[in-house]
């Protein structure tokens, strides 16, 4: 993270100063807002405002006149049951705003994510940073023979070094032209065109907020192990915020969601088999063999996969 | 409004605590919040939640690291410049909670804007309360003759009187009807089939979330004229609500949508000779009869209509 | 259903007209095209136009130029694996539209699936029709005493037809003091009043139109055994129509979703310990009792319950 | 344009074939389909797929049984009347599915429409083609001086040469060192990673699906003249494709949309004074200098800018 001074002393100012209000407040949360949460190289994630907290839900839930909230066992159970059938209303009246640095090719996967309010810095009106996204050594892996959207092995550390001479030369090369096409003493060119010859690996940074059942969403889906490296660790420092924001959410969600798994009718077929202590194996499932060892993995190493 | 003695206490509470918070706080919103603003003869408007202010707008629109505000003068006019040229994003960072009591019929057009989060109260699960929408007699209207979605003259007295009698009786009745069939030492009949025997009448309540960008379009809408007087009268009473939340984004929206006129192609063709001294008239101005009179009732009765 | 013959001639002139055309067409749903599929007893369902088939799914899938479509094994799989891993999007390039008519009571549970477009039959704009949902007496039931939002036994003969009396009655004294305030040669009352004294049980219409990975969240959630049956029961129509129009996609989405079963993380502990042949009971495995017997009905009443 | 044989044979395919309907057809359209038009150096739009006509929209709007549509004008009045009243969902009810090939600067811009479907090319699963936009020397401009987001005068020939050098070099350098980092018998890293080394002018592809509402959306705002010109031409393609698809929709959208200007309300103060021949400057009209100015230009050089 490369902050200036005056940055720092903006997210100090911030972060000292007291307001009095009637609103839910959680403390715990309150202790982490503003301050940016380091991610990958030069990125971050900070939250800059939220609403509502574990009651704000229960108290939707219940359509309630004061706080809705009876003892914190009935309103854990009614999370657990809003989050098992999938009652998602009540969580989308918790609202959360982060400020983000991140990799312009991370960006693009999260703007799927279209049930988000989004404040994105423009080229087309500022100068981007010089900030770029060159990975560690570790993190470069070669194309995954099995999966044709994931990464393999790590690479040696010659031909590391050599991705990573070409990632910083072209960084720096394709940048120190867009400043000599923006000079105004000089070329002048308009921003709007310069920027096309920035690579995707710059840093951009946007204001981004959404509910809590559509940022539940994208953790589920982007703090999977199949998401890119890239863009679930910043899945990841969004999990801390959440755990601190509204803690019998998270645990719903740790539980009916992260760690859960679905079985498909075919699956279920097989499952039921097994557990009335019938032997199948793949050929006889249904299943095609990727979804045998999928279903396999979800289940460990067991009884299963040794028939 | 019927309030419970239990529901007036679960407001006094939450009006009355104090929590510390290092978020945007806007206190004349926290003057208001908890309390129930009456609409209608048994509605409310209460704000039970908000997160960021006119300052919020500013910094997401600079995607800024602090508070993003500059001079006042400086802040307004770029809120008045996102306003002017249509950049809803930054309005959409700051989001608004309302519990809302409101006639099914009022419900039913509400919904229709989608881009909010809702909690209804449930009448497969709970049992409604006995609130019907009985109107003022002085907004029993015909129908209107040259507007087919809309009304014309006050009923005269006589008229009115057999009016409310049928709609007080019909609701007295079926309201009866549905408790006599949920009646657990009766019939006992399942909540999710008892309530179609209540009226459109009757009111429901719910709780509503919105960001003010599509609570402004809400608002321009059904703070119209031509927005049917049950619906418009949450709207101004939700206008009370804005203004004193974001006074600057509220004097924007004001300038430049609720109180704007829009001039088609042909309308701006009208206007354009008007204002070099020719006269046109309806036959050649190439607009509808209807058109013709929308165009001047927005200019008012003024020297175009003489010609 | 209650039409009139000129709806009948309307809807015949329809399906018997032939239009040439250069797009994905389904000769199997063009053949139900426009015709209603009769739902409770004046409600249908009616396809009134469509985009895209199967090929369309794997065609926007692999961005191609062509149909994009390979060997059918081929592109049943890539439709599996996308439905399994919650690839959405592709499932989003087909279109439907339809025509329903149903009771409010039901159209206000259906509107809250925001992702869709609608055209309601506007009762502001319109007269609505006497048709007023009254349901078999084999479908009456009490209110379950153990799910608060569902129904549990059949009424009594007797019980049964003093509810339908009511429901007729209310319905028949509501309609005809509807149609008495819109007299236009009596009271003359504007539309968008007198309607406020109609049962929800009345019908409404609408135009419908979502993309198919929407309709199918609406079919999981609405053809599900938990949803009411009054909903249930379009849900049910519309799954044929999706069948004959979509087969491959149709097919997965049985085996990923209808006929799936998700198991939390706790749940998942159970299922391991018990495959390794460990013996599992309630107070054992940190599952409320109603999870439990949840997780039970999902595995059938096999060895896991008898233990 | 680049396409290969191979894709040539699979757009001509898809033009030849004919299948037979019953859906709503136009012809204009359907002899439009498939076919790219071009847009930059390597861009192109073409139509894939769609769903309903101008007919469609008068059926939705009167939840019609058979086509809804009367004498064309009275369909021509309904249509205007929708679109100048804003009543959106009947537009909602007609859907189109373009395949389009941009830069990725450009898509960035554009999936800021958020009610669209979208299925882009992806680069963890494939390899980018080597297709990089290069403006034409004539659209090469400097930074405008009076709008922050703008372009202001074309470069001298000399300096636009600097720039497309720079441009195709980097261009050039980048997708070989990209190549080079994908190379199977070389480093062969993964795709995933090896995309961040592109620069943001190289082509993307995606199916993009839209209703005909959201459609006039983006179009009024990026065919604009305050739209940046390289997004500006998709606009331009796909309102040609808008006129050929639904004539009446379109003739009301370019009056009461692309050509319709809006006054704030104190505009409208300004106009009626002038209007009642009262002579009004900036300086007495409570408009900042720049809305005098927009205002003016929206007048034309009339009397009220000799004033």
């Amino acid at each position: 993270m490369n902050l200036t001074d005056e940055q720092k002393a903006e997210i100090e100012t911030a972060r000292t100063a007291r307001f009095e209000t009637v609103r839910p407040t959680v403390p715990a949360l309150e202790a982490m807002m503003f301050n940016p949460l380091p991610v990958l190289d030069h990125g971050f994630v900070r939250v800059v405002d939220y609403m509502g907290d574990d009651a704000a839900v229960v108290q939707a839930a219940r359509v309630s006149y004061g706080k809705g909230t009876r003892k914190t066992t009935e309103d854990d159970g009614l999370i657990r049951y809003l989050m098992r059938h999938h009652h998602s209303t009540p969580f989308e009246m918790c609202e959360i705003k982060y400020h983000i640095k991140l990799p312009i090719f991370v960006a693009r996967q999260w703007i799927r994510h279209r049930t988000a309010n989004v404040n994105e810095y423009s080229a087309r009106y500022s100068i981007m940073d010089k900030d770029v996204y060159i990975p560690e050594a570790a993190k470069l892996a070669t194309q995954s023979a099995d999966n044709r959207q994931g990464r393999g092995d790590v690479l040696n550390a010659e031909t590391a070094a050599r991705v990573l001479q070409l990632l910083r030369d072209d960084a720096e090369q394709t940048y120190n032209h867009y400043e000599e096409m923006l000079d105004e003493n000089g070329i002048g060119l308009a921003r709007e065109l310069a920027r096309m010859n920035l690579t995707l690996n710059t840093y951009t940074q946007w204001y981004w907020k959404t509910d809590l059942h559509n940022l539940f969403h994208f953790l589920r889906l982007r703090a999977d192990a199949h998401a890119q490296y890239e863009i679930r660790v910043y899945a990841e420092a969004m999990l801390e915020t959440v755990k601190a924001w509204v803690p019998a959410s998270y645990a719903a969600f740790c539980d009916y969601r992260l760690g859960a798994v679905t079985f498909s009718a075919r699956m279920m077929d097989v499952l039921k088999k097994r557990l009335a202590g019938e032997a199948v194996d793949q050929s006889a499932s249904g299943l095609s063999k990727r979804e045998w060892s999928e279903m396999m993995a979800a289940l460990g190493t067991g009884p299963l996969t040794t028939k």
